[in-house]
């Protein structure tokens, strides 16, 4: 089966746990067997991998989202890099192109697209596998996956089918009704549309060639700044008269606020936090290391990071995104490829990050034009490259980088250290890239 | 006018912003007019010496606050250190001494005594003035502040005074009625016991020398540690046939809980946060560096700092404290004479603060039997002074101190430092002092 995961743009819905850097589906909140977490990323792809231990998985995704894909599922993980955002049409094009030019999939292959965010169970995944199955029947153009919807919700699409089979045509579309509007839809067999779909690699390759004047994935990728902005439903899934749709029974549930979010938590507390008994349907959600303690609190998410605390009753977290624009602030911690990195303290003009390296990665070889840079190695050990000059480091090595002197580090085991960068303009922006050769 | 305030001990009721050595007193909740924030302790010193520029204020603390009240009040204060704690009468006793002689205060004057933290107007000094001026005509051996109740509550003492005159014998006291009986007291005229009392300062004198054997005040701080712990009202009070009070009608609040520290406080946010318009109710104090959004709360008080995050309905917070007790921490922040410190990153082996320094101030010159240390300047200039060796330091530069060496810093301008300190044992015992030669 061929997957491609639409992994989608920075959410402030569930600040502070998604940032401009960490969209929603990076933050590790599912409990797994063995008691650790997981993202909904990993949650995901460890499901398709169940269901189908060959799948050939392709997240399409943009830049600045690659470096936490890798840190969450690994290198061996296919990426289809969008260099700027440039809507669904685009960006599925572009990741059909991948599979066949890049992936050397046969065009004549089916291909399932798929959010990167549904909550749903392992049999979500036996569906998209009929769903290619269909799809490779070539009875229509496009295959959607159809939620069978559980109330009339104002908030979903409906697929209005011309039957109530389990595989049957498109009618047609209805974008966000009315309830009322939605409860007939839904007597007459309407389905949500879950943004789910299936067609042959082929089918959206020549709809590319039509619209888009390229050569092959290297020239799409190229030009792909001077793109128009179009969406799939726009400029391919309305022009469309075969299409067909299928009926998904299971548990599915979009997990894009708090609200939803906390109903899919098994716990009512990850991460350190106390709950007394005069509180009900409380929940914490706390990558902070210091405790939170609620006390007479009914129907509230607390969730703090490093990027801020939250503290809101349950129905209106809904409505925190205007709020949270009015945030301004530096990112405080990210995933990058190789570990990640926190803000542990902001001066005028000096800035203190706390790094963790993981086993056998490094950072860029790179040099700042604006600031001198410290590191205290916390603990692990690995080698620095500092203007040439390898030195193994280990606990309680100091390393001084002067502005404009081209360094690197490499971790052997876990490497942490502390980070401190001095100058009177201090932005993620300073950073020159070399390669590195010694 | 003499003064002894009495600072009481590490009160977890205000958690997280009080600690096992930051008490409630020194929590930084007041607006002042110039737009900064003072403590009770800082706002009782000022109203006293606004009352009585020339006013003796001695606080009678244990040494774990001696750090702390310099840094908030400066070094001019007087100070009466108790070596351990050992209950009221111990402890008034020796501040007493104290006042007679280390400040040399004739015996024959009187002296004010009043717990640090009352949340009153400025007529609360001048009725103190009056408290002085009547023990000082020897009518009685005690005159009380008696509060006019406001309501008949269950949590303080109440004084049945002889006549419903301003200053009046006192007939007998009462602890703690039912609401009910405090109701028929309140009728009766009594007044709350609010713990404020003056006395001539031989009388005390001579009421410790008949219950301990010592000389002066250096013979009575050396064996403090032997005394027997005893209440003053229980060692003095109670015996005392000759007490006057003294009707007080002004405002006064007791800010135990964080319910009545928030009715005082003058504003809904203190620090960053954002209270959305769902809410109402709702006071926010944020000691920390990233903002708190709250919504669609109803009366919470929500707290954080280095040492944890409090989201309290306000009736709930009165009963933190056996949650907090369960919450066992090290200390995340600190005061000191010299500045203060926080806890920026906890590894296993290796902890990483950051300490800023007051200009002109410096720590202890101190070795670590345990830990290697590296400093790195983040702002300001001074000088370290490592194994005698003394150099100027300024922003970006690095000390590093091996186990063994003995190390200060002194601040010129404020001087702001990341530590590192790295070890298998890392604890704050660790310190050996020493005499700075050089």
């Amino acid at each position: 089966m061929n997957i491609i995961l639409l992994s989608g743009g920075s959410g402030k819905r569930l600040w502070p746990l998604s940032n401009d850097i960490r969209s929603k589906q990076f933050i590790k909140i599912f409990k797994k067997e063995d008691g650790t977490y997981e993202s909904m990323l990993q949650r995901v792809y460890h499901q398709i991998k169940k269901a189908d231990a060959s799948a050939t998985v392709t997240i399409a995704t943009s830049k600045a989202q690659v470096s936490a894909i890798h840190n969450q599922l690994g290198s061996d993980v296919g990426i289809s890099v969008e260099p700027c955002r440039r809507d669904t049409f685009p960006a599925i094009a572009l990741a059909t192109a991948y599979l066949v030019d890049v992936m050397k999939v046969n065009p004549e292959e089916p291909v399932v697209v798929c959010p990167v965010d549904p909550y749903v169970e392992d049999c979500y995944f036996e569906a998209m596998k009929d769903l290619a199955v269909q799809a490779d029947k070539a009875e229509a153009n496009l295959v959607l996956m159809g939620i069978q919807p559980t109330y009339p919700s104002e908030k979903y699409g409906y697929i209005i089918p011309e039957s109530n089979e389990y595989i049957t045509y498109v009618k047609t579309f209805k974008e966000k009704p009315s309830a009322d509007t939605a409860k007939e839809y839904i007597d007459q067999g309407a389905l949500w549309n879950a943004g789910v779909f299936a067609y042959k690699l082929k089918y959206v390759l020549d709809k590319a060639h039509e619209l888009i004047d390229f050569e092959d994935y290297y020239d799409l990728f190229a030009k792909y700044g001077t793109l128009t902005k179009i969406s799939f439903d726009y400029a391919v899934v309305e022009n469309e008269d075969k299409i067909q749709v299928q009926r998904f029974k299971g548990q599915w549930k979009d997990l894009g606020t708090w609200n939803t979010l906390t109903e899919a938590m098994e716990e009512s507390v990850i991460g350190k936090g106390i709950i007394n008994t005069q509180s009900s349907g409380v929940q914490i959600v706390n990558e902070m290391d210091i405790p939170i303690l609620a006390m007479g609190l009914q129907d509230v998410i607390i969730s703090a990071s490093a990027e801020g605390i939250l503290v809101s009753d349950k129905e209106q977290s809904s409505y925190i995104k205007p709020y949270v624009d009015n945030i301004e602030q530096q990112v405080m911690f990210a995933e990058k490829s190789w570990g990640s990195y926190r803000v542990m303290d902001v001066e005028t003009e000096a800035m203190t990050i706390k790094v963790t390296l993981n086993p056998g990665h490094s950072m860029n070889y790179h040099s700042h034009a604006h600031r001198d840079e410290v590191w205290v190695v916390l603990a692990g050990s690995g080698r620095t490259v500092v203007d040439g000059m390898e030195q193994k480091i280990s606990s309680g090595d100091v390393v001084t980088m002067s502005t404009g002197c081209r360094h690197t580090v490499i971790a052997e085991t876990e490497l942490k250290l502390v980070e401190v960068q001095l100058g009177k303009e201090i932005s993620v922006g300073d950073k020159q890239k070399y390669e590195l050769e010694y």
